[in-house]
């Protein structure tokens, strides 16, 4: 898509430090990383959501992040954990709207992770948790 | 694997509240949900990492997660965006021990989020991204 800058990259418009390519996507290094070592999986067909692209799309996404983490293990990359992020939408974080899944390499006080809310750690009944269930199983 | 929660669930010997579930992964809600909705897509195999799992098994856990964001989107549940997260190592987040991947519906202001490291923003060189790019490449 014209001025999509991942579609850019894809299409060798525009560096990028690539990790990995084939026909359907590709994985390089995020420019502005959280940590060294942090990847970008991306589908070469534009897409804003997961949902518009194609299930075997998708899974070869996760599958090529599988395969990445192995590699950061082995690298010479400090990586003791890592991470697998992705946001839809805005209020998710989305600032690309080009899917992307971000493969974080993880170390001890890298001050990277999880922020939640202040009211965080309710424990809901199952009463309410299986009520839930039913509202997204049954549509 | 005895004493597992995850492994239990989906054997059936502790409760949960299921959206899905088939011969290899099962899909419910967490039972300390940061946002209302809040499902774990968890494979029936046991295992710690992703690494351990078989590609197959990893790209259906993501096509599963992909089906569960447009339910989650046409469901009755405050959801105005969607994160996938998946920790591997305690570092990571990790306080499972057999692999999970998180589906979070995401509302405004509702306080989740990521946290970043004081130092993060910095953008590093194309020539260092270059230099980390080959290492994790080429081992």
């Amino acid at each position: 898509m014209t001025g999509c800058i991942f579609c850019q990259i894809a299409a060798g418009e525009l560096p990028a430090s690539f990790v990995y390519q084939d026909d359907r996507v590709s994985a390089f290094l995020d420019t502005q990383p959280v940590n060294p070592g942090h990847l970008l999986v991306v589908p070469h067909r534009h897409a804003e959501t997961l949902g518009e692209l194609s299930p075997d799309v998708v899974g070869h996404m996760m599958t090529v992040a599988q395969r990445l983490m192995l590699r950061l293990h082995d690298a010479d990359v400090r990586c003791e954990g890592i991470n697998l992020f992705l946001a839809e939408g805005a209020v998710a974080g989305q600032e690309v709207d080009h899917v992307h899944l971000h493969v974080i390499p993880r170390f001890t006080e890298d001050g990277f992770g999880l922020r939640f809310a202040a009211d965080y750690a309710a424990m809901p009944q199952r009463k309410e948790l299986d009520r839930m269930a039913a509202a997204i199983r049954d549509g």
